[in-house]
């Protein structure tokens, strides 16, 4: 059989098959034609392959490339002098005078051009892939007019141009109210639906829409109208849901079948029994729970006796988590939420795939999917998520190479 | 003046000066001769200077190169696996059972020879020195007979001699009981006290002493044995001290004279004060605190209001803090203990210099010290604390290469 790359003497995490587990295959191959896999298996049981190319990858790891399905990553400006503030202990009056919060960085944003919100975004990207990243998802919502949500949205897509990686974009126009709509939620609900939204997707600018729906946030009715607006345009649905207080946005995001729920501590049984139903992903976000010092554990006991998939992802955000590592968000995971490794693993992989509702091309090895591979210097899977601060990576591949 | 090598057109972070505060420079040159700084400050003030080479760091900012003062980066095995097993709901037996625990490590420790140790932890040096260590401290204290605490020294001196990097040893055989000397602690103190300790100091493998004072340790009274036997080799101390509970071990090292007390969870009033008095550094250790998911805090406004200095390092070791990135540990320094910014660069810097009684020859920006610098990508020095899973290092100098 014909292929263009052969990866052999590896040990496979495939991820494939039924959860939990990870789908170990030791001394296994992955055999690559025009950027999918065409066999990802016991080398034992491989068919005989005529290789273009052979790489031995000396007893190392394999992985799905990693996915990170829920980023912030394009903005303008920095919040690190906030946080210095904030830390020598400021209150919240002197920060907001200082030009601290969200408005600063949607001030930031859109004194940004689409040029300058890809440069700023490319080191934090950087980061992500050196650590195996392969897929990353990132969001509008600072910019909060129309021009400034679409030259996010196109830094977004200018990112995936820039780097060998596939970029998902997800747009969350609905992530704060806007001092132009101060007082007029409602109003500014209408905007997106209206104009920006068609904007955006008419532009092909946006794969799925998400939004915030929190007391500070959105409410249920202008998240829904929201959803409503996406269905109309046949995109995907998101939510920043039950983070900060119990709205029960994961149970109406799971009515409106969602791809994904996302933070999720003050979900409540209802919340996860819709979202079991449904088969929304949970996605957990311990770099913004570890941040904000939050204690509120999302229930994650409870989406595992329900079978309700866990994605994590590093929600990098300049305000709350100004986080670019997935094998930190793993090690968060475990010691923060107790997920298991097999749970941090998937996390990163299979069901962040899910969340995007890409789970048919990416996150596991099998054959038809990407050649998307993250090669590792560890021992056992365990090492990426029991590890803080080292990056064994050893190689990184996209679609083959 | 001539000088070997000038750094112009940076900023500098000199931590010279009195604290707190980074002593900042803003547009500052730093001048290298021997390996010495001849000079760091404004670009205005300089001498002229006939350099042999000058680098333009276009603006970047320079700090003293990091400093991790508490490390266990020396051993044998792993304990990933025991992590993966805890998360997925082992009972401790069962993890003894596999072979978990200290004890698992000590095995591993017995196991290795000098170039087996040597050749394990050069991956854990290697990721802190790419964000800029330029000193590391390393423990022994998984070996616990004599040939193996000298394996273990040995190990540490060679990874000195492997890389661009100054290495400091310390002598941690009251770090557990082995057990060949179970139910016998004071044996094994007098086997320390007369053997392996006058070994290691004669063949000048241990720049300091230490122990773990604590109800699963050592008592206080064998630690003062320890540290007697220190001074009759004219060894300086420092103290793994009230972690899990209080039994006023920051007091008894301050009151020998310590160069730190450690971890510092349970510390009162009096072992502040003591401290304050004895001048002996707190460093803190909030990769571990993170890692076992403690919830004491170390009295850090105590030891602010005290004066008493605040280092920070890493801890790395298997079994509590298997963490190689001291930028995570500034993070981890103000997200979970609340130190500010200065004090968390501090904590890496100059208190760390002085937490190994090193502060005449590094950890700040000033003549006469070694030209040991980390140049930073950065806007500000916040952002060496704000951001997570990034590495903004840019170059690294140590001795002025
Ligand atoms: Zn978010
Ligand atoms: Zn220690």
């Amino acid at each position: 059989m014909r292929c263009d790359k052969l990866w052999k003497n590896a040990h496979l995490a495939t991820l494939a098959g039924a959860e939990p587990g990870l789908g170990i295959v030791r001394d296994g191959v992955v055999a690559m034609r025009d950027g999918l896999i065409v066999y990802a298996g016991p080398a034992a049981d491989a068919p005989a392959f005529d290789a273009g190319v052979v790489v031995d990858c000396a007893g190392r790891w394999i992985t799905p490339g990693l996915i990170d399905c829920h980023t912030h990553l394009v903005h303008g400006g920095s919040r690190a002098h906030e946080f210095e503030l904030r830390l020598a202990g400021a209150s919240y009056e002197e920060i907001a005078r200082a030009g601290g919060g969200i408005l600063s960085t949607m001030r930031a944003t859109r004194d940004a051009d689409v040029a300058a919100l890809t440069a700023s975004a490319l080191p934090r990207l950087d980061a992500l892939m050196a650590e195996g990243a392969t897929t990353v998802e990132v969001k509008s919502g600072y910019g909060l007019t129309l021009e400034a949500e679409l030259h996010m949205l196109r830094a977004a897509r200018r990112l995936g141009q820039a780097r060998p990686v596939r970029i998902t974009t997800t747009f969350l126009g609905a992530h704060a109210l806007p001092p132009e709509f101060s007082g007029d939620a409602d109003g500014y609900i209408d905007f997106l639906c209206d104009t920006v939204l068609p904007a955006a997707a008419g532009e092909g600018l946006a794969d799925a829409v998400d939004a915030f729906c929190e007391g500070i946030g959105f409410t249920p009715d202008q998240t829904a109208r929201m959803f409503a607006a996406a269905a109309a345009h046949g995109l995907p649905i998101k939510l920043h849901a039950d983070q900060l207080s119990n709205l029960s946005g994961a149970a109406l995001a799971a009515r409106h079948g969602a791809l994904s729920a996302d933070h999720l501590e003050h979900t409540d049984a209802d919340g996860v029994a819709a979202m079991a139903a449904a088969g929304t992903v949970a996605t957990l976000l311990p770099g913004a729970f570890y941040f904000v010092r939050e204690t509120k554990l999302p229930p994650v006991d409870a989406f595992r006796a329900a079978g309700v998939p866990m994605a994590l992802a590093t929600d990098c955000n300049p305000g709350t988590s100004p986080l670019t590592s997935l094998l930190l968000v793993m090690n968060m995971g475990a010691t923060l939420f107790r997920m298991t490794v097999d749970e941090c693993i998937a996390g990163v992989t299979r069901n962040a795939a899910r969340a995007l509702g890409l789970h048919h091309e990416i996150g596991t090895l099998e054959a038809g999917k990407s050649c998307d591979l993250a090669i590792w210097d560890i021992e056992r899977p365990a090492d990426l998520v029991y590890r803080m601060g080292f990056t064994p990576l050893h190689a990184r591949v996209w679609r083959g190479n």
